[in-house]
């Protein structure tokens, strides 16, 4: 049986279902030959550590104990009475010590540090890990979104990190553009929907809907933010739009990338509360989109939040595509993604599927470890 | 950098392709930091392998020179000239020199063995490269479709073995099975389209063409077998079906599936001629096709001939579909495949693209090898 050991940074829904899938795994994992050791938790505030990370690691029982306490929203600290379990770390010593455990576990079993927190402060730990020989899993987005230096020590061992999680949540998106990039197969262009919520928007407007009604819709059914602004913003597209791009090869930053927001400059969060633009703001784009979505109408087109890799050009914003192509088609909160290569070359390789939810992004962090276990003695 | 040693069995279509992307990919490789080292090629009569397997290997004007040889539909045979650089083996030594050169290097580099055979014997000499801890990458579907045993023998390190190209060609159909599962999130069902020549015929009967027009308008287009009845009797989509169930943990064999032909027994190559199929059996057929597709179109439904995995049923045939759903939309020679799990529950997880293709396909397998690089050291 090949042991891994597991240090979670995060876990609030994506890390919390991780522990869970682990926990409910086991036995499926027992026939694959492995055993994947949790020997560390943290969220924001503490980090919990098996008393000797080489003998101990935090049991089922505890590991169910910690997916209760972060869905009644507690902090991992509440814990800290398990004192036989493990060492209650707070925050100020937690990256001192994950970086001790790594040193330790790296030279004898290995570790894997997986990273679904939603915080940039993992860049340095992860980085350190990566130097001393981890692997490294991330559902985090931050991390390969930083600055080009930092993103180049993260990947500079492509075996080692694995990132399935940061786009389409569990859809097999980045493991399939690696078995393209590896076959030698040239990528020529990538066009998505890679929000789940500006899909659902779009295709709702395309009905007839006002912009402002169909957002506020969206927020009261829990597809958005909680300030939906963030979701119209396109920066959330912008980041996965940016770790493809990457993945491809290109030399790019957030800053560099052609980002069309939904809503003007004057209406951001720094410049209008969320009340009045949910109340006036929403109100006053409702022509523009409409007019928009009616013009595309006029060519037998529709319109799409879409992030287009093509050439040097990275960019996201809407396009008016085919009514009839792969992405005009999508309806409701599905992810799309359609890759075009030699092999792919008049008819894309199309991957299609829900590209949110804690339960399957967690999945794909999941497959991911699982991906790396022969790396593992 | 990491040394691959590779033996391809079989350099037709595929495996020449495969030759060429492995040349062509030198420099993508050694950015990657690997090398394959080609130490054997063989066809269906002769076996080539490097003079010494641990220090020498066929190099790139080799590999070009078989790769020009078998395109021009001649044999290995004809490049035995080459002394200095291989050694020549015929057919009848071929199994046992493959086996002794495995022996030799498994225990100190390792050694993958690729099938890109279309041969059902290739399986005696597969098992025991297995059993002698080397990597296998198929291209072949016959040894995954044989008896269980075999099939069983064959999988027993899930780790060692890949064969994404047996369905689908390139499309990451495999991979992202392996992914779900082990991330175990349980599969309810796939529905699939796998094969280019029926999808082909099944779009076209529905706009109105009579069935043996359009078989006979596939085999000119040479999308269809040299005898179409090869397509047309369901059984390559059946093997491929096998694979997946078989790959979901279903004990089934071959002659365990509900396989649907498009035409009747006393049809078949046994039964009846070629010529006589193409100008008088195939016609007999146009009217039930005809009727079918009328009976469907009044559900606003369209037939297609699929694979279907769900409970304990693995069945490939005619189904009536609707015209909305992602398989009912397929048009042309792509492949197809919708996988329902507990993570894509309403809204299955979708696959498509060109599921044929000698570049793919050989693409397809190229990623396979360096997915098992972990393996070497």
């Amino acid at each position: 049986m090949k042991n891994i050991p597991v240090i979670l940074l995060g876990c609030g829904g994506v890390g919390r279902h991780l522990l869970q899938h682990i926990v409910s795994c086991r036995s499926l994992h027992a026939k694959l030959g492995v055993r994947l050791r949790v020997v560390g938790v943290s969220d924001s505030k503490s980090l919990l550590l098996a008393s000797d990370v080489f003998t101990r690691e935090l049991d089922d029982t505890f590991l169910n104990e910690v997916s209760r306490v972060k869905l009644g929203g507690s902090s991992l600290k509440t814990l800290s009475s398990f004192v036989n379990e493990c060492q209650v770390f707070a925050n100020s010593e937690a990256t001192r010590t994950v970086i001790d455990t790594a040193t330790r576990l790296s030279k004898s079993t290995g570790l894997v540090v997986v990273d679904c927190s939603a915080s940039s402060e993992t860049m340095g730990v992860l980085n350190q890990a990566v130097d001393l020989g981890c692997c490294i899993v991330l559902a985090n987005k931050k991390p390969l979104t930083a600055a080009m230096d930092d993103y180049d020590k993260l990947v500079a061992h492509p075996r080692r990190i694995r990132y399935e999680s940061t786009v389409g949540a569990g859809l097999p998106v980045i493991a399939s553009l690696n078995r393209i990039l590896s076959s030698g197969d040239p990528i020529r262009c990538i066009v998505a929907c890679l929000s789940g919520t500006l899909g659902y928007v779009m295709s709702e407007v395309e009905g007839g809907k006002p912009f402002s009604q169909v957002v506020k819709d969206a927020k009261s059914l829990g597809y958005t933010e909680p300030d939906p602004r963030d979701d119209l913003s396109g920066m959330d597209v912008a980041r996965k739009a940016l770790i493809l791009s990457r993945l491809l090869g290109r030399r790019v930053n957030l800053d560099s990338l052609k980002i069309e927001s939904l809503y003007p400059e004057e209406m951001g969060p720094n410049m209008m509360s969320l009340e009045d633009f949910l109340s006036s703001g929403l109100l006053l784009l409702d022509n523009d989109i409409q007019e928009r979505v009616q013009k595309a109408a006029l060519d037998g087109k529709v319109l799409r939040y879409v992030c287009v890799i093509e050439g040097s050009r990275t960019e996201v914003g809407l396009r008016e595509l085919p009514k009839d192509s792969p992405l005009g088609r999508l309806r409701g909160s599905n992810n799309i993604l359609a890759i075009y290569s030699r092999c792919y070359n008049e008819q894309p390789l199309v991957i299609e599927g829900a590209g949110a939810g804690n339960d399957t992004t967690a999945a794909g962090v999941l497959a991911d470890i699982l991906d790396i276990q022969d790396l593992f003695a």
